[in-house]
C-alpha cells in the first residue's frame, strides 16, 4: 500500500492541491486559479498543472497512490463530469481521469465537492473514530455526503447526498429545484438573508430592536453573518431568526437521522462560521424531529477541517478506492 | 467458507426458521409457535428448540456458519434484546446469542426484523444486483431497512431505518411516538383505514359511492385491502384515499432518495398485498419529491421474496458477517 495520495478540490475560483498520508496529515498545499472562463479543457490542464507541482515538491512519485478530485457536480463511469456543475459553465462533459492516467500513470478517482467533505471529516475530522457520519456543508446552497460503516457512500451516479432538498415544510417557499419547502430554502446562507428580510420588513415599530433596524436602513448588507453577529449580542429578532431556521434545519436533520441512525451528524459550511449556536440549537430542536433512541445514540457537531477538507477527502477517496 | 446458515425470524404468533445456502436457496423450513404469553426465556427456548430441528433435518453441522435472528427490536452489543419489542413483552433483557453459541457452538448474529426482510430483498429479491437498496415495510406500521455499498446498514445501535417517523405533513396527524406527521400514520394499514373512515365520515351523499356507502354500513370491516379491492374496481372515493396516502409516502420515499440515491426503493409488508397500483402512484409522486437525477436513477418496485424474507435475511446476515 503505497503512503501518499493526491487530492485536489475544484473551486470557482481556486483549485487547491494537497499531498496527504494516511494519517489525513497533508503537505505542499498549493492553489492555482481556476479560471473557469476560460471553459472546461482549460480547468483540466490548470488541475494537470497543479499535480504536476504537486509532484515534483512532493519529489517521490512511486509512494503516491492516485489523485483524487472532489468536483461541483458529478463525474460518471466514463471519467468525465455529467451534469451538476452550473456554476464552472463548459466543465460539464469534460474528461477527468483519462488525462491524469496518461500523463502522470496515477490512479485517479472523483466525487462531488460535498462528498469530499464528508469523507475527509467523517475520516480524520469532527466524524474522525465514527462508522456513520452525515455532513451538512451549509453555504450559498446545502449540500451534503454520507459515510456508512466507515466508507464513503456515493449512492447510485454518485448523487448521494442531497440533503438541501430534503423538504421540511408542507407547501412551503419554492425552490429553485421545482418543488416546494426545501430546506436549502431555510437554512443556506441565502435562505437566511431571505428570512432576515422578510421578517425585518414584516415589522416597523421601534421597539423591533438594532437587527431589524440595521436591516431596515441597508437591506442589501444583510448577510447570515450580520444575523449571527446580532444572535450573539442578544438581539431578540436575530435570535428568533436563528430559532426558525434551525427548526427546519433539524427536521432535515431528523429527517436522515430515522433514516441512517449514524452515529455523529457534522455541519460544515459557511454558515458555521457562527459556531456552537447553530449546533445547540439543531441539537435542540432535533430532539423532536426524529425516533428517540436514534437522537440519543447520536451526536451533532462542527465540522472541524475548515477549508482543506474538500482537498483531504479527495486524497482519501485514492485510499478507499485501494 | 461454510456453505448453510440458519435463519430464524421472531414473529408475534410464530417463529420461522430455514435453512439457506448462498445463493439465497431455503429449504428445511419449520414452524414453532412464538408463546409469547410465556416470557422472553421461553421464546428463548422455543428459538432453540427450532434451531435444533434445522439442524437435525439439515443433517451436517459442520457446512452451517452461524445462526442469524430477526427479531422485532433490537440486539444490543452483549447479544441482549435493549428495546423496541413492544409487542413482545418480556423479550426485552433477553439473552439471545450466548445459549446459541453454548448449546450449539454456532456463530450468532441478529438484527431488527425489517433490517432483515431489507437483507433478503436485497440480497435474493426485489433489489437483487443492485448495490444500494432501501426497503419499506409497510404492515400495521412503517419499518424499514437499508442496504449500502451492497451490504446490510445497521447504524447506530441497529437502529437505522425507522422510515415510518420520516416526517411528511407539518403539523400533521399526531403519532405515537410524539411527533406530528409521521408516514406511518399516512401509510401504514392502521393510518390507511383512519383515512378512509374519515374520508367517508366527511361525506354522506349518496353519489359518494360505493366504498363509501360499504364503510358507512359497516366502519368497523374497513381494512387497507378493502380500499385497495375498491380502488381496483375504480371506485373514486378509494381512488383518491389511494392518491392522497400514496403521495404522502413519495415524500418519504423522496427524503430517503435525496439522502442515499439508492439503486432501488423496495415496498413490502401486509399492504404491497394490493400491489402495482402502490408502486405506480408513490411513483408518479416521488418524482416531484426529489432531485430529479436522483428519481431517474432509481426504481421502485414491489418486494418479491413474501414471507420468506425475514427468515432469509436472518440467515443473510450471518453471511454478511462472515
Amino acid at each position: 500500500m503505497k503512503q501518499f495520495a493526491i487530492g485536489i478540490d475544484l473551486g470557482g475560483t481556486n483549485i487547491k492541491g494537497i499531498v496527504m498520508n494516511h494519517c489525513g496529515e497533508s503537505s505542499h498545499i498549493t492553489r492555482v486559479p481556476t479560471q473557469a472562463h476560460l471553459g472546461g479543457s482549460h480547468i483540466m490542464e490548470n488541475i494537470l498543472e497543479l499535480i504536476r507541482q504537486l509532484i515534483d515538491k512532493h519529489g517521490d512519485p512511486s509512494t503516491i497512490a492516485g489523485v483524487g478530485i472532489g468536483t461541483p457536480g458529478f463525474i460518471g463511469a466514463n471519467g468525465a463530469i455529467c451534469g451538476g456543475a452550473k456554476n464552472l459553465p463548459g466543465w460539464e462533459g469534460t474528461q477527468v481521469f483519462a488525462p491524469i492516467v496518461n500523463q502522470f500513470g496515477l490512479a485517479a478517482y472523483g466525487t462531488n465537492d460535498a462528498t469530499a467533505m464528508a469523507l475527509a471529516e467523517g475520516k480524520y475530522g469532527a466524524g474522525s473514530g465514527k462508522q456513520n457520519v452525515v455532513f451538512f456543508t451549509l453555504g450559498t446552497g446545502i449540500g451534503g455526503g454520507v459515510i456508512t460503516n466507515g466508507h464513503v457512500y456515493q449512492g447510485a451516479g454518485g448523487r448521494a447526498g442531497e440533503l438541501g432538498h430534503i423538504v421540511v415544510e408542507t407547501n412551503g417557499l419554492p425552490c429553485t429545484c421545482g418543488m416546494n419547502g426545501c430546506v436549502e430554502q431555510y437554512a443556506s446562507a441565502t435562505g437566511i438573508v431571505q428570512h432576515a428580510l422578510w421578517v425585518c420588513r414584516s415589522h416597523d415599530e421601534p421597539a423591533f430592536g438594532a437587527f431589524a433596524k440595521a436591516v431596515q436602513e441597508s437591506p442589501e448588507s444583510v448577510t447570515a453573518k450580520l444575523v449571527y453577529d446580532y444572535a450573539k449580542k442578544g438581539d431578540s429578532t436575530a435570535i428568533a431568526i436563528n430559532e426558525y431556521i434551525c427548526e427546519r434545519l433539524a427536521r432535515a436533520v431528523g429527517a436522515v437521522l430515522n433514516t441512517l441512525a449514524p452515529d455523529r451528524v457534522v455541519l460544515g459550511g459557511g454558515v458555521m462560521m457562527a459556531g456552537q449556536i447553530i449546533v445547540d440549537t439543531v441539537s435542540r430542536h432535533a430532539r423532536h424531529c426524529c425516533w428517540p433512541d436514534i437522537f440519543d445514540r447520536c451526536d451533532i457537531v462542527a465540522a472541524e477541517l475548515g477549508e482543506d477538507a474538500g482537498a483531504m477527502g479527495a486524497a482519501a477517496l485514492v485510499f478507499e478506492n485501494e
